[in-house]
């Protein structure tokens, strides 16, 4: 496995693709950039294409030194050897379709894709023989305990760190402010991603990713607090043992790892863990009923068909309305649930239902502002 | 993967072999036996025999119902899937060398043949393509963490939970009774591996067995003490992760995933493991000096040529005069470690080395019983 890999980056100026690149300059031997992607920024794709000289771009615009193509045609160009999606929201779901049928292995970093589409990508995956692998700390863990064994998964275990917002203190919730929420914003997670994770939204939609990724049922997936934030992610196998992945919460080292498989690579920016200074680590049941996010999520994920979509838009647009004023931190969920329970589901859904129903969700949701 | 393993277990009626026939009772459809070896045990042997019908077995007379043939032969015979090697002692090297020429795969649950002659056992391993899987729940810890991983490790990292015993506390230690010691057995575990449990010999035999099964050098290997003895092993990559297994410390878990390798099969003898019943666990560092047997026996290992086969002959001699009240507990390292600076060790060892060597610590231990 020693053959250096050519990457297509899709959305390589946002933050997983500027992190890719990084990985790129650290292992010139390993890997180099045969096409980028991007939908904006001109300015640093254009430097992008200067520093790696990638063959292709896509672009809206022509950018100088390389062929301008279509993303789809980026994605499944027949000298990419792996295809890292680090797209937002829709954008780069058909490119990956098509990277799949061309029979790209993926780096999946856009989790939005994962919880609207993932039956069908996954299915279009195992129909061409394509792995992918998650760039999402969490995720990555149990694709890395799942390494090396067969289809005998008894329970797959996500762990979160748990949250001091609640759904049952209303009195205390009512005065969550944005700017205290943000503030527990760190690194590159984004002001979106920060709401997600004090509603658990986040893990939940995790949830959903994890029933795709690995093709395991939703009852036998879990959701464990460990305030420790050592532990990733552990799954428990039919001989009871359970494999645990620790590591730093880390999208780089996770997007390394998509980067390196079926190899590791070396990673000396991020200090090694030392496990006798961890000092102890526990686990704790989820409170489901304190996150009514997080079972939205999990029930949206159950029921299946265009439901994922629609949490997923309905999420995006109540996240929005709350950072924008118009509803408190509470009312997140409430408008999600209203949301979902006016949606009208399609059976066994296309790529093309899929996106009219989070357009659907995205029109809708607005109105379910309280007066 | 689903076609019925063949088996040969050599030492059928010790402990592990009898666990192995009751994991091949429990999966009649997955497994059955074609060669049975043992010792001494004609009535137990006899019975074997009657109830799994083996073609053939290797015994000192002949037991109605099976060819007899010699250990070697019955290891390397043409319809043989999997040789597990429950011997004692030297009893099966010969054997297992034979079966690694064959290129017959290994469940090894010997500790001494890989304390004593690991590094010529893997040599022959690595040059037949053969795969060895410990039998040993720290080990096959170690092993499952390597599963579908390749050559990226950064530390293999054994656990042990201490013992209340160490050398600097003369006073204490002088009352140290065998009784005592021997009251801390629980389950299958002999009174050798009792003993060596306390002054963590066995640790220190386990780095000896890593080095040699992961092909790791010893600078890689490290044991850190962990109380709850929840996490049986962990092993850290070249990019930071760090991948554990944590289970019941359990013989038969080990043995069941070294005959159900690539796959796992139920277990349903054991009780899952609650996670969040847990409670925290936690690591510290070993503290090496309090520990002289470990250290000896890291240090034999370190020096290698004959140093681990007159370890592993002086530990059990010294354990049996500890046992036979000829010497108390504390002395057993200053006896080990006197037989150990009296060797003259042969560098690149063949078998025939490695035996005398074995023969000539067993008859020099006793000798340095103190006055």
């Amino acid at each position: 496995m020693d053959r250096m890999k050519r990457l297509a980056i899709l959305g390589s100026t946002g933050s997983v693709g500027r992190q890719t690149l990084e990985v790129v300059q650290r292992h010139p031997d390993r890997c180099r950039v045969v096409g980028l992607a991007a939908g904006s920024n001109f300015d640093l794709i254009a430097q992008q294409v200067a520093e790696f000289q990638p063959t292709r771009v896509a672009f809206p615009r022509p950018v100088p030194g390389a062929e301008r193509v279509s993303m789809e045609e980026l994605a499944s160009a027949p000298d990419v050897d792996l295809v890292v999606v680090a797209t937002v929201g829709k954008a780069g779901l058909t490119a990956t379709l098509a990277a799949i049928a061309a029979g790209k292995p993926i780096a999946m970093a856009n989790k939005e894709i994962m919880v609207m589409a993932g039956s069908l990508v996954m299915a279009a995956a195992r129909q061409h023989g394509v792995t992918v692998l998650p760039v999402d700390s969490a995720l990555s863990a149990v694709a890395q305990c799942l390494a090396g064994e067969g289809q005998n998964v008894e329970q797959i275990i996500l762990t979160c760190t748990g949250t001091p917002y609640s759904w049952r203190a209303p009195a205390a919730l009512r005065a969550v402010s944005r700017e205290e929420l943000l503030r527990q914003t760190h690194g590159i997670m984004g002001r979106k991603l920060s709401i997600d994770s004090a509603t658990l939204m986040r893990e939940g939609m995790q949830v959903i990713e994890a029933r795709w990724l690995f093709d395991v049922p939703f009852e036998r997936i879990s959701v464990v607090v460990h305030p420790e934030n050592a532990v990733r992610a552990l799954v428990r196998f039919v001989d009871g043992t359970v494999k645990a992945v620790i590591s730093q919460p880390s999208t780089r080292l996770a997007l390394q790892y998509a980067l390196s498989y079926p190899e590791r690579w070396g990673l000396p920016a991020l200090p090694p863990l030392d496990l006798t200074a961890l000092g102890p680590v526990s686990f704790e049941p989820l409170d489901e009923a304190k996150y009514p996010c997080f079972r939205l999520a999990t029930e949206a994920g159950y029921r299946g068909d265009t439901y994922p979509a629609v949490l997923n838009a309905a999420d995006e647009m109540a996240v929005l309305l709350f950072l924008d004023q118009q509803i408190g931190f509470q009312e997140i969920p409430r408008v999600v649930e209203a949301v979902l329970n006016r949606h009208q589901p399609v059976h066994h859904p296309t790529l093309e239902d899929i996106l009219q129903a989070d357009q659907w969700a995205r029109d809708f949701t607005p109105q379910q502002v309280p007066e």
